[in-house]
Parts: C-alpha cells; sequence; structure tokens
C-alpha cells in the first residue's frame, strides 16, 4: 500500500484537456459534479431517467446532463458513479458510449468484482473507491466537499495503464481527496472487516435485543432503558438494507472470512464469562481500549 | 412494568423532613448532591478519602462532606453512590452508620445481586438504578441535571416497604428523572441485552478488525479506511474496561443469555451469507431499520 496527501500528488493534468463524464448523479456523481465544475472544469454527465435529469439540471450538478449515452463523447475521464448492482451489470448502450481513449474508473465499495468486470471492457480502466459517507441517496443528496480529507483508494493491477492511473490520481488530488493504493484483495478485506461485517454484527444486536426483550416479557423495558451506547452501537445495523445486503452479497467471500475471525473473538470473549476469567477479560478490554484510536479519523 | 412521568409522581414529603445522605460523590453521587442542594435540601456526603472530601467541599458538592460514617447520623434518605463491587462488599463501619429508619437506596447497575446483599442488611433498602452517562468518573464528574428526562429504575420485592419505595420515586421526581418500576431479574436480562452483552460484541470487533487486517496483511489499511460507522460500532467495546468487566462479572447469567441469543442471531444471518439467501437477508436487515427507532431516546 502507498500513500500520499492529495495536495502533493501531480497529474499529468489530463483533467483540464478534456471534460469529464460522470455515469450517475447521486450522491458520488452529484458531488462530483459541484466540486469538479467549482474547480472550472467542464463536466458532463449521463442519467437514467428523464426526471433525475430535469432536476440534476436544476441543481446545476453538471454543465451538461442527458439521458443520451452520447453526451460523453469527448470525455477524457469518466466515472462511473453508479450503485454496485448496475456497475456490474452495464447496460450495452453505455459500454458503446465509452470512448476507447477515455480514462474509466468508478466508485465502487468493492474492488475485485469490478476488476474482473470491467478489465476485460476498457484498456483504460482504473478501479477505484472514494470512500465517502453513504447515508443519502439521490439526485438531491450531492454536496459540495464530499471528497475532502476522505481516502480514495485505487486497486491498480499490473495491467493498469499507468497514464490512466495518475489521471484519477490528479482527480483525487484535485478534490483533496487522501489517496491510497492496494491491492483489490486487501481492500476487499478491509472494508469486510471495517464495513460490510459490522453491519451483520450491529443488525444481529438490535434481532437480539428485542427477542431477548421479549423473551424475558421486557419489551418495553429493553427499549426504555436502551441508551446512547445501544444508538451507536445498533446505528449501521439499522441502516439501509439495500445497502447491507449488496454489500454482503458482492463481498461475500471476504464477509464470510471476517465474520468468521469475528465470532472466533467472541467465542474467546463468552468462554471467560463462563469460565470466570475476569482478569484476561480486563486485559482484553484495556487492548480493545487502547487500539482504537487508531481505527479513528483525527 | 409500571411507568410515570417524574413531575406527575407525588411522594410522602420524606425528603425535605431530614437531610438527604450520599455515600460516595462520584458521577452519581456528585450530580445529585449538586441538585438536591440546588432543590433546597440539606446534603450530607460520606467519602473513602480525605482529599476526595478536600476536593468535594471545593466544589460544594454537599453541605457537610466526612470521611466519617457518622455524617451519615439524621438523614432520612441515603443514597448508597457506590462502584458496584464496593457496594457488593460495604464496610462494616458503613452498615453500623445507617440509621435503622432511614431509607436506603443505591444507583448499581445490576439489581439481583444488589438486592440479595442488602435486602437481609436494612429492612428500608430499596434498589434502584438512575441510568445515566457513565463515561466521567470520580469527584470532578458530578454535574448540574445528569437525570433530568433519564429513565430511574425501581426494582422492588414483596418485601420492599411501601414507604421507603415512595420516599425513591420522590427523589427520581426531583430530579425530573423517568420514574419506572419493574422485577429485578427483567432489570438485568434488559441491561445484559442494551448496555453489558453490546460491550463484549463491540469489543469483538476490534480485535477481529486488528487480527483480520493483520492476517490479511492490512494493518494500516483497515485503520485507515475505518469511517464513522465503525467508529460508532466500536465505541462500547473501546470504553472503560474496569466497567465492562464488572458488568459481566456481576451480570454474568443475563449475560451469557444474552450473547446466546446474539450468537443465534448472528450465526442466522452468516448463514443466509453463506447459502445465497438475499432476499431473506434484505428482509431481516428492512426488519432491524424498522424496530431501531423504538430503542433510540427523543
Amino acid at each position: 500500500m502507498t500513500s500520499s496527501q492529495g495536495e502533493s500528488a501531480q497529474g499529468p493534468g489530463t483533467l483540464r484537456a478534456r471534460p469529464v463524464g460522470l455515469v450517475g448523479l447521486g450522491l458520488i456523481g452529484g458531488s462530483l459534479g459541484l466540486d469538479l465544475q467549482a474547480a472550472g472544469l467542464e463536466v458532463r454527465a449521463l442519467v437514467h431517467r428523464a426526471s433525475t435529469a430535469e432536476r440534476a439540471r436544476e441543481r446545476q450538478l453538471a454543465q451538461r446532463i442527458d439521458t443520451d449515452p452520447a453526451v460523453l463523447q469527448g470525455c477524457g475521464l469518466i466515472v462511473l458513479a453508479l450503485p454496485l448492482d448496475r456497475l456490474l451489470d452495464p447496460s450495452e448502450a453505455l459500454l458503446a458510449a465509452l470512448p476507447a481513449d477515455a480514462v474509466i474508473t468508478d466508485v465502487g465499495s468493492v474492488k475485485q468484482p469490478v476488476l474482473e468486470r470491467w478489465q476485460p471492457l476498457h484498456r483504460r480502466f482504473v478501479a477505484s473507491h472514494p470512500m465517502a459517507g453513504m447515508a443519502e441517496a439521490g439526485v438531491e443528496a450531492g454536496i459540495r466537499g464530499l471528497f475532502a480529507g476522505r481516502p480514495w483508494v485505487a486497486t491498480p493491477t499490473p495491467g493498469t495503464d499507468p497514464i490512466a492511473l495518475a489521471a484519477v490520481e490528479e482527480l483525487a488530488a484535485l478534490l483533496q481527496a487522501q489517496w491510497l493504493t492496494c491491492a483489490a484483495a486487501a481492500h476487499d478485506q478491509a472494508v469486510a472487516l471495517i464495513s460490510h461485517m459490522p453491519v451483520l454484527v450491529s443488525a444481529a444486536l438490535l434481532e437480539a435485543a428485542d427477542l431477548g426483550g421479549s423473551a424475558a416479557g421486557a419489551d418495553a423495558l429493553v427499549r426504555q432503558l436502551a441508551s446512547s451506547g445501544f444508538a451507536d452501537t445498533s446505528r449501521i445495523g439499522g441502516g439501509n438494507p439495500e445497502l447491507g445486503t449488496l454489500m454482503a452479497r458482492s463481498n461475500r467471500d471476504a464477509v464470510l472470512k471476517a465474520l468468521q475471525i469475528y465470532e472466533q473473538q467472541l467465542k474467546q470473549l463468552r468462554g471467560m464469562v463462563e469460565t470466570h476469567q475476569w482478569e484476561a477479560m480486563h486485559e482484553r478490554l484495556r487492548h480493545c481500549r487502547m487500539i482504537r484510536p487508531d481505527f479513528l479519523r483525527d
């Protein structure tokens, strides 16, 4: 893995030479459109529905917005800002409209399946993942400054065009994102551990509080006594069910591996409760308190 | 379980007739001292160390503060605001100093062991649990208004003196807490489900991210990519290790029962990933999103 601050990265200047194309104007695409236009770039966007195009024009998410893939003609870099399921199943019309000489990148939160699908489709494809918030979605969600200070991970392979990679790095730098590169497998395992598997851990907690409260005849009590700690721990488990399912589905192997490690740790902690190993448990919790700050953003 | 808003509860006026005694001036005791004095009551406090007494006097946490248990003489209601381990192992000097006619209550976060220990010790003991934040501790931690709008749970038994119970309800009402009563077993199972077990669930997540990152050669990557979702889910697992251990230890049976229910739910969710039951998983996550708001405080 290599990393550099966005502001120090020097791209080859590809971005300003030709328009940037966006496929999709949801949270990620819309935010890209706003920031890139503010930086003085020409932005063209392809969207699926006429109603989306109309609203996106009102919000001025790009200079040209159309439902006709021809809008992408002449673009030098195109960002596929599509939901993962649509990214993995691109339409023929989209594929036909992508200029052969353009740099193509994506924003999908799982990288191995995307590479497998897209690397054979376009010789200048670069797999990438800007890690920005996902609570909001849709044409109303895009905001200025979404990527500033956030990781933007690219997962190049030996077959990745280095000039294309540099162009995506230039894009990330322009948005003041924190540029990282790593292997797709490492990325997918990391996001399974810190994002996709925790959704299931958190969902099981909500289910346990619900079912355990009922079993104890304390349905109302568990709800009344739940405090900020439970709210925090259950937040991602009570989030978008489509997204949670899609992540588990598209990153299945890594999520299963992460769950195996998780269940092993929980089993050990349970064993300490069963066998009254309170000093050992205290030591484990002390270690948890020590390592947690490393996982927090400044 | 019964519940009532604090402001509508009418006690028998015990509180103002005689001084209120506090044993311990940490977060809970100190906050009680500040609020009760502000309400015009006379507050006397027993603390363990001379240095604590000195600092507590500077902070004016009570009108009289001493390390001599005799300070409790004449008190009509005494709140044992001690850590759970010290509450379960009271000193002979403390026991000898508790007036036989005073109402005695506690603030422990587990109720069955407290009842078993204290009901034989004092005929006017009432087991209670004001559910206030626990991030801070010590003589500097007490603040005004800690209990307002928060649940204050009492767990009376058939042997509980109803006049004593009413006095504790009057105390909760004065502090604008939300008064609840329930069986001690129901309380302990509820807090195991929404507070004590989740600490272990959250700690195992930190351990899994740490170990799983190492196993994938991605130690730095998991730390760099962890975002607000991971921060929330891991917060209580990275909290006070003494407190986490003490809760598991003192509420062991209920924590084990809660863990069993939790592990069963997680196993089912894992099974859905293994067998590609994406519609079933989506339905489970949809249910989680639906029930979570019931667990959140307005």
